[in-house]
């Protein structure tokens, strides 16, 4: 009997954790101020889930309980209603078809659940700083060696994302196979211009690699130059999966809904030479190993695309935009450096002279009883950094902006 | 670049896609009798979702359109006050606590997934006929080899269940490590006895092998003598996982929720020579990859244990067990031998003298317009059988009875 011995290999913990272990000893230790504490750590919504959601939702719930409009097993791709609306609002004129996209309970599960169809040896490159989980899916996979003692997997090939290049990570000169790119950025709040992404799908095509391209931020981009899929670079097609999801757009984080698109056009050639569909092997995988997303949450799903959900949604955007900005201009009054934040919902801090990633978070904990997220938790080109998310009220903002500036 | 070249092994199709295309064909040849199909095929519910766990949802919707009771991101393990309610009503007097529930989207994304946390060459044993998803989940884990032509995979240890045996599989003489037992059984309907679970037990603890216990059906079970859980047998904490489903007692085949039971007692040695805990890893499987069930789901399946959601679950199981009820009657009547039925939503029968399996699902499409599935579509040993599910309305079934003794 013989368990995955790479898991083994993890390190002590997923970065989220690790700050609620922190947060729960302050807590502890100061009973009085905990009332005081404001969490700008995790990439949690707070927001009320859009009304033209649950209108949906409940009228799904409804529908449930007839006979005739009763929905047992769906298509484990999702249902059409969904896909023929992603497709129609998402990636209209980019040659995207209905059947091309894969409705998940969420992108967490896709982006992890990916490596499935995957074989063995591949190379992977990751952004450093990176969102945990591509790395530690990875490892659980057996794409990696051990880690070093700053937490660093043999094998990986890092891509330093830091102020010193202006977080464009440098396209590899080695051959790799599986290259995850996250635009706009978690954590660092940055985005890539259609330029950077067409030079990651010419190295890609010519070394027959796979881009992963999470998108779970798309909707935050303001500036119209900024791409909001790698579908829209050419040649895309032919390398390319895209992962989206409603969690920070329609603040659906606790009712759980994703997507990921990949394009019949994308195969690889098996060891015997025969040319492989991966959209063929994800539909495998998930025919086997899925069973649909609920029929209630794919209807709210839906209603994200409604005349109604749109605007509701503009407004949750604009929100939460809204105190990225407040939190910019904080940070950069009392003489931070600030990246990211203005097409994305993470202001991204270089932490003042002198003191670490954890340093900051400790200091930000029991000075400001602020919760921010340690930029070195992201990975080794993290330290120095740290992540404010701007999902929370505007009450709070406004309040941690005020203890900012009394901090300084 | 690799893909996991074991999906090329698998064979043409999961069994529901084919029996699909089938009646897809028949009913583009026969348009005007397409409005007289029977679906006795897939093992979905049909009946409405009980009240109790619409309200619930209800609620749950409405309770994210408010900031102070919006739910985002729950724990990946899923929330207190179902684990909870699982334990009280489902694991009483067990010695099994809520942490040791993991809440899920359902039962087949767990069986599938629980391959995650074992390592390479694991030897398999699979009961046949069986629920396919076991099988081709272990052939994309690299768990077998090829398949011959009878669509046998290489490998794997198949336990025939068949009436020659009255459909219990023997205990193996070579040592296994994996064990899928599905009791009471999808497809053949049979159940095994508190004995018959305490050899499999012994025989588990004896060779260092888990147990993984699907009870997706242990709401059907009539009989008070026939255990519920693997966990009524003593030994079984040290060497089994269990999985449930809110998917046949609560109609959740479109609402999506399951679990998943592993003792922290349950440990494997790994190779060197360290006790890992698979609790440990599956926790860590299940926040790397999965985020957590729907939060209004979570809700909807707490309400299937409140005095309202039991009674009305009741009703519904009392419902499908006066269809199987009714199905065994008019098979046995025409003559059929029949087997389950009794404690299980399914009734497997032998085929008339000289048909087969698809010769059968062929002769019930085009003679009586009923679709039920193949039995060796579970497995060879399957050949010779048929399934009929008892998931219909009582209209129906009373039609497919009528239609059942006109052909005999």
């Amino acid at each position: 009997m013989t368990i995955n011995e790479n898991f083994l290999k993890l390190k002590a913990g997923y970065l989220f954790p690790e700050i609620a272990r922190r947060v729960n000893n302050w807590t502890e230790a100061n009973p009085d101020k905990t009332g005081d504490l404001i969490r700008c750590g995790i990439g949690d919504v707070t927001e009320p889930l859009p009304q033209a959601v649950r209108d949906a939702m409940k009228t799904a719930v409804d529908e449930q309980g007839v006979a005739e409009t009763f929905h047992g097993y769906g298509p484990e791709q999702g249902y059409g209603f969904l896909r023929d609306a992603i497709i129609e609002n998402q990636f209209a004129g980019l040659n995207i078809s209905a059947d091309e996209v894969f409705v998940s309970d969420g992108s967490k599960c896709d982006t992890g659940n990916i490596l499935d169809i995957f074989g063995p040896g591949n190379k992977i490159a990751i952004t450093d700083p990176v969102y945990p989980v591509y790395v530690d899916t990875n490892v659980m996979a057996g794409n990696t060696g051990e880690a070093d003692e700053n937490g660093a997997y043999d094998g990986l090939v890092y891509l330093p994302c830091t102020a010193d290049n202006q977080f464009t990570p440098a396209i590899p000169e080695e051959k790799v196979d599986l290259i995850y790119l996250c635009y706009p950025n978690n954590p660092t709040g940055t985005t890539a211009t259609k330029e950077q992404l067409q030079a990651w799908v010419d190295y890609a095509k010519e070394n027959g690699s796979i881009i992963l391209f999470d998108a779970a931020y798309e909707a935050f981009i303001q500036d119209p130059a900024i791409p909001h899929s790698i579908f829209e670079i050419e040649g895309a097609h032919d390398c390319a999966i895209e992962f989206r999801s409603f969690s920070k757009n329609g603040g659906f984080t606790g009712v759980r809904c994703g997507y990921t698109v990949i394009p019949k056009s994308l195969t690889v050639t098996s060891s015997t030479g025969e040319e492989v569909s991966l959209h063929a092997l994800w539909n495998r995988r998930q025919s086997t190993k899925f069973n649909g997303a609920s029929y209630p949450v794919q209807r709210g799903a839906a209603a994200v695309f409604s005349p109604e959900g749109k605007a509701q949604v503009s407004a949750l955007i604009e929100h939460y935009m809204g105190n990225a900005a407040l939190l910019l201009k904080t940070c950069q009054e009392i003489g931070l450096k600030t990246f990211g934040g203005e097409n994305a919902p993470y202001v991204w801090v270089q932490c003042p002279e002198g003191v670490d990633s954890w340093g900051m978070f400790d200091k930000m904990l029991e000075e400001a009883q602020v919760v921010i997220t340690p930029g070195s938790g992201f990975g080794a080109a993290g330290e120095g950094y740290f992540r404010i998310s701007s999902f929370n009220t505007r009450e709070n903002v406004e309040e941690v902006c005020r203890r900012l500036t009394a901090l300084a």
